[in-house]
């Protein structure tokens, strides 16, 4: 089994109260791809320029990663600068150049058209369906999206969201997606639209996946430093992606199971810049933090008093 | 065993985007004593006026709740006039009227010096202080508190602080008390000054708890309509000690389970004006919905896959 992740692959210039990193890889397919490739061989679709040092595409293919799918362009790659304030919980964004991103028009290599699970990254509405139509059959097929499609390209999100399984976004794109604020009657409207597995990303307060009426509430795991939250939820789309094509079944346990690697891997990435603490992240220590996500949340039945 | 509750009684008034009341009965000592007579035997210390409706003294009775502690004083009741926005997150007072609640001084009933388990609701901290001077031996102090007395009471509550077992606070009272924006500094730093439990109350993110190096993470219960908020906070630590005093125990799988007894009751309480929907909560339905947060919580660990 293998998974085909699109998205945007680019170079970060962050500021956190703890420090700065300048240059630093990252973007959607970088941080979703590192994460799924513990559990799976991905298959990454994406766009380059020059500028994008040898060593992280030698690094990315290190992971076992398909890079016949990355283009690499004259010109320089996407670039985003971005400045937390002291709760890590919002951001301002210092510059987006689009570079050889504003181009990018997503070419599946044909060896990838039978590829079963699909994340279509945070991109436009109208390439995450250009890719779908170069896929034979999915099996499984998960979206990302924000509020400038929300707001500026509905009509092209609906279209794409009829053919998706999954569903990914935060609490206020769901809310706005959906026109409602409760969460129940929000999951609703949004299952009526086409994806009917939800999952709700609340950042420090956990996620919410929501299937067939039932809910799961996974939490974010407690950090006493988190370094820098970029790419924290595209993180958490590629543990949980790259779990459920490792299991090859897409039932509750699962999906449940999944949520938790995604939480798991995102509450790594949180702990250094950029794809750091991702780099040597090894197997045990994935498992136990999986386990204390377990220990966190467990408790007994009342007749087991 | 019993469980002794000291705090607030009044008449409210209540405007949400979904309905008015006026004075109906609310305040902390109403809600924590209703739902604590679930588990166990009530004594409840507070102050009413003559206005409190003799219905609703009846209905406490019913509930098995000891009155011996409750003065009833020429005047009127404390009252309280609040109005809730759209997303029920945020509320405005009215109007706070103390009256008779102004020069209460809470004496103990003879009777009442040897309850094992003492719930302190939100009142200066030199009340909640005498309070404990007229117990004997108590075998877990729970405290809750605000803002209020955290900004100019720091050194009384400090001194009760060190005499409480369980401190229960919402997320902002447990930054503005520990000085520290991080949950788990935070936790060491309060921990520190006394209480060796605290419970973190989210709201509609749900509850933390974190005992010796351990957090339990409890969501709040997904409901479609959240009628009136008031009292959720009040009624979840009635759920929490009613619990603890009926187990008699106060270890790990106790606590959890008290936590989601409080959060059981909590979702309960918003589903209707003042006490309403607890008048006739049924055991059965309190059960379902505990075994719902089960449901909504679990996961398999690795090996179980």
């Amino acid at each position: 089994m293998s998974l085909l992740v699109i998205g945007s692959l680019g170079l970060d210039t962050v500021e956190t109260p703890f420090g700065t990193v300048e240059n630093a890889i990252g973007g959607t397919a970088v941080y979703c791809s590192v994460s799924a490739s513990h559990f799976t061989q991905v298959n990454l679709v994406g766009v380059i320029g020059e500028d994008f040092p040898s060593t992280e595409i030698a690094f990315l293919r290190s992971r076992g990663i398909d890079l016949d799918g990355l283009e690499i362009k004259p010109g320089k790659s996407f670039s985003w600068g971005g400045r937390y304030g002291f709760d890590l919980n919002s951001r301002d964004t210092l510059f987006t150049h689009l570079n050889v991103f504003e181009t990018f028009n997503p070419r599946i290599p044909e060896k990838y058209r039978d590829t079963p699970f699909i994340f279509l990254g945070n991109i436009g509405p109208d390439l995450q369906l250009s890719v779908l139509e170069q896929i034979s059959k999915p099996q499984l097929v998960a979206l990302d999206t924000m509020n400038y499609w929300i707001e500026r390209t509905p009509a092209e999100l609906a279209r794409v969201l009829k053919r998706v399984d999954v569903l990914l976004v935060n609490d206020s794109e769901m809310r706005q997606l959906s026109g409602e604020h409760n969460l129940l009657k929000a999951a609703r409207q949004v299952r009526a639209m086409g994806p009917k597995i939800i999952v709700v990303k609340k950042g420090e307060h956990g996620a919410i996946m929501i299937t067939d009426g039932r809910f799961f509430y996974a939490p974010a795991f407690p950090l006493e430093n988190v370094f820098d939250p970029t790419g924290a939820g595209d993180t958490f789309a590629g543990g949980f992606m790259g779990y459920l094509t490792k299991c090859r079944r897409i039932d509750e346990a699962a999906l449940r199971q999944a949520i938790i690697y995604g939480s798991t891997f995102a509450s790594f990435v949180v702990e250094d810049f950029s794809i750091g603490r991702l780099r040597h992240l090894r197997e045990d220590e994935i498992r136990t933090r999986f386990i204390n996500f377990h220990e966190m949340t467990k408790f007994l039945k009342p007749w087991e008093e």
